[in-house]
């Protein structure tokens, strides 16, 4: 792929103004094999090569989608740390706050009126979730734990990071032996079957991904859980009965705005005013879309919400916050892991699809990265409790206690 | 104080009224020495005797101020226990759920168009903290910290409890021997010279009650800390120079919600994007008014926000929340402190001032107990870091190992 003939000063004019939209981060851009600019200055920590004129229109035109389709079918390719340069970039990029009012007023109201009915739903989820579950297996942690994970300490493998976590909720949570939890959205049921098997409570769990729910279920079955694990492919607007807690884990990044008032009134017919649960999800600091490319190609229908707009599920039914903790860090660090492991199996996932997946891939994993190591992106792990909960622990030193689950904390019922 | 002659059956209909809009509260209301109305079933938890047919037709007017200055004055009388008294009227009062959205709406705006100018803030400052110190020395801690305190059990003192808060704040914005500390409200100084002297920070510290700010000086000069710690008379808005910290306790409640923006503003200015900070506040699970009582005897221009309502603080900078710890049991444990000391000290308190002043005050801390046992009232810590900000320690274990004040947690920095 070489760049065309007669690539002109107009191009070279182009690309400085793509330049100047980063912000002037420290980087190379070159048409082709040929004519390039960088910013005077720091030395360049990359060198993206624009291949032919279509991908330098669409980066112009639309520079998230332009750069992410480029990408992926290989007319833009970037000579350096894809980390690195995409961390450059994103330290560089005008914030929102240079934003009009304007363009943050339509954002804020276009997420609001976005239909995600349970159809929609139910092909965002498909999108993303119903692909070759080995596909999966090759990078994630052998549990597949698709979200988060919790270092105890920075050097915690990934594997011992996401049984940390699952721990780290259900600590937060109190699981008594006996108690009945609902989840919605499961993934492939790890967090469900650890909460059976570990804390003795009995679990139904949702999800709307066909691909997970077969796997959790023959997961279940393996382990002689099926009696107090059920798994149930279905929308969380459709769940049933009461709960002592309800739990959620990477799913209200799916639901979209528009329904976070349907998902409260879930919450409060599942688990009442005795109730308590826990919400853990990617935030933001401020009001803002996903970025165009992502919501296209990997996340349609996705929208990350601020700590002010979650609240607008527990708010209407007197829910209390009584802890949030931003694990944004962890998830950098869970993202380096799962970036790494993909790298190491570039190979067989180009077989298993194509190299212009494996490149999407790689740029929505290493943009991810630097999202949460900025700080574009957090982590919020949110600890409710109903009005009439008798289950909220004096204090969280619980979590922090080794062999904690074997210690009964002090209960709010005994102190006052 | 003898009921009225002539006390009729159109009287007994409206004790009917009052027992009803109690949501129907086992407690006996009664006219004077005679007629009498109580809900079927339940035994009431108390008596309340109303002496006379203007506290009765106040009471029916406006029932939180009729209530408040009927049992202030003496004209209202409740034989039992004011706590448990409180607290099943609380417990059986519809909730806000069943207001009507006019009536939320209009609070709510009526709120943001709330003036609390600096002149109005120091005149309601004033009113409530430029009291006496020796009345407060009666019944706070020996320190003067009059804010929820943090109990690690809740066996342990007042005076520990207030030292635990302070250390438990210190580490949670993980001061650094030489750094600087802004405190917005610093009371009586006792945080501000805690941080001094056992962490090695400079601190300033404002404060518009000219009372607190003469002890607090006094008591920086006896312990030789009047270099390291300046009180400044002042409001917020005119805070000046940069600092490493932001800190803020139990002044959010007074700051009004019309005036988040500014506070952010101040914050923005004086630690910018490489800052972090703490504000410790009263808050509530739905945005509502302080008791009309309390908002116009105890705290005038005080308002209690949700979370969603305080991150109109936080926002428009991009700080980030890293940390929100709900201590609501904690303060109801606080309130029986100050409750039982108060008492004890109560014929100093009406010699001081008068049995009205005894009496009001009662009600107001019996009061606030009851509103944070049953959930009324919440108490945030939230912990927010600036953009580039490098002190996010890892997790928050740290806060619970015994003598982790000499312990340096890992850095994010040291981390990616």
């Amino acid at each position: 792929m070489r760049w065309l003939p007669g690539s002109s000063s107009v191009e070279t004019w182009l690309l400085r103004k793509i330049l100047n939209a980063t912000g002037g981060a420290p980087v190379r851009l070159v048409l082709g094999d040929g004519e390039g600019v960088s910013p005077p200055g720091a030395s360049p920590v990359a060198t993206v090569a624009i291949h032919n004129r279509p991908a330098l229109f669409r980066l112009l035109l639309d520079p998230q989608i332009g750069f992410g389709d480029g990408y992926a079918d290989g007319s833009i390719e970037v000579d350096g740390d894809l980390v690195d340069f995409l961390e450059t970039v994103y330290r560089s990029w005008p914030s929102l706050q240079s934003a009009s009012w304007v363009t943050r007023l339509t954002a804020r109201w276009s997420e609001r009126l976005r239909v995600n009915n349970p159809r929609a739903s139910r092909n965002n989820v498909h999108h993303h979730y119903d692909l070759n579950t080995a596909f999966y297996q090759r990078w994630l942690d052998q549990q597949l734990v698709y979200t988060c994970a919790y270092f105890p300490t920075p050097s915690a493998t990934l594997e011992e990071a996401q049984i940390a976590k699952m721990d780290h909720i259900c600590r937060k949570v109190q699981l008594q032996p006996g108690e009945t939890v609902v989840e919605a959205g499961c993934g492939w049921g790890a967090l469900a079957l650890h909460m059976a098997r570990r804390y003795g409570v009995r679990v139904k769990a949702f999800n709307l991904s066909h691909e997970q729910i077969v796997l959790a279920r023959q997961r279940a079955r393996q382990e002689g859980l099926s009696d107090v694990v059920e798994f149930i492919e279905d929308d969380y607007r459709n769940i049933a009965g009461r709960f002592d807690v309800f739990l959620s884990v990477g799913m209200l990044e799916h639901v979209g705005i528009s329904q976070y008032v349907e998902l409260g009134k879930v919450i409060h017919r599942t688990i009442g005013a005795s109730g308590r649960g826990l919400l853990h999800f990617i935030g933001r600091n401020q009001p803002a879309p996903l970025s165009g490319w992502i919501r296209k190609r990997i996340f349609p229908g996705g929208y990350v919400p601020t700590l002010g707009e979650a609240m607008e599920v527990l708010k209407p039914w007197d829910f209390s916050v009584c802890d949030v903790e931003n694990l944004r860090l962890h998830y950098a660090k869970t993202l380096e892991h799962w970036l790494a492991r993909f790298e190491r199996s570039a190979p067989q996932v180009s077989a298993m699809f194509d190299s212009r997946f494996l490149r999407a891939w790689r740029l929505y994993l290493a943009g991810s990265l630097v999202a949460f190591r900025v700080g574009t992106m957090q982590l919020f792990q949110i600890t409710f409790a109903g009005p009439e909960c008798r289950r909220i622990p004096w204090t969280r030193a619980h979590l922090y206690t080794a062999g904690s689950r074997q210690q009964e904390p002090k209960w709010m019922h005994s102190m006052s």
